[in-house]
């Protein structure tokens, strides 16, 4: 029923410009920013350590295909991570007002 | 068997108050906090731009539903978010230090 | 098939030492650090209040007991918090460059 998606973007601005994105447009209900992280990651051989940011996007999974398709459209990566973690309940009133957000 | 309780609130201070409680009550065996995240949600029809907190509750199944009740008695918010995540296993050895904390 | 762990450190320099070696090793293919975050603990009786760091590392769940192994044996904690998450899925562009950086 309910969903996260977390990606991983360039900074917190990309973050930010993405997570509004999503909902403004009600494929998500609510997303969270961490500002600043570092990432390792293999890329042309080598080892890449990289300063970006976690964009968490609490949606339902009628709207995971979307979301992917739409942050690919607008991320600056060409192959950004983006991954579908199950939520396996919680707050009824918060999970009621999540999915009255989200069309 | 074993869960992951994501909540947000509205800082560092109340994410603080409130985990520390959790783990007092023996309600979770451990919380991690990231202090300073942003957050983007519709209210009252208008996008709200917040700086909030993550609370991350390590606990049992069990729990779950009374970490929902003591969290909503606490919080600042009427509505907070409160997510139930899975968990899959880990390591055997934190898992029983985990549940030898918990009551 | 895919995973994440969620691993709590003693700070940044120890995520960026264990998440570079998994990704080295080519245990994982990425990893997320989240340089600093409070935690809450019960310890010899008392409530730890402790500063440490997360380091989530994306994989695939045949790689998840060798690197609980592996970062048990690099920690500087006795018993450190290595938990699973599952992953429901995702970018499967994302996902296959995941699998082809795992060994």
């Amino acid at each position: 029923m309910f969903a996260i998606v977390y990606i991983t973007t360039s900074g917190v601005e990309e973050s930010e410009k993405i997570g509004e994105i999503l909902v403004r447009e009600r494929l998500a209900g609510c997303v969270n920013i961490i500002p600043s992280i570092k990432s390792f990651y293999w890329w042309d051989d080598e080892i890449e350590e990289d300063e970006e940011s976690i964009l968490i996007v609490k949606t339902i999974e009628e709207n995971v295909k979307e979301i992917i398709k739409r942050v690919k459209a607008l991320h600056s990566y060409e192959n950004p991570c983006i991954i579908h973690l199950p939520i396996k309940g919680g707050s009824e009133d918060y999970l009621k007002w999540l999915l009255g957000e989200i069309r």
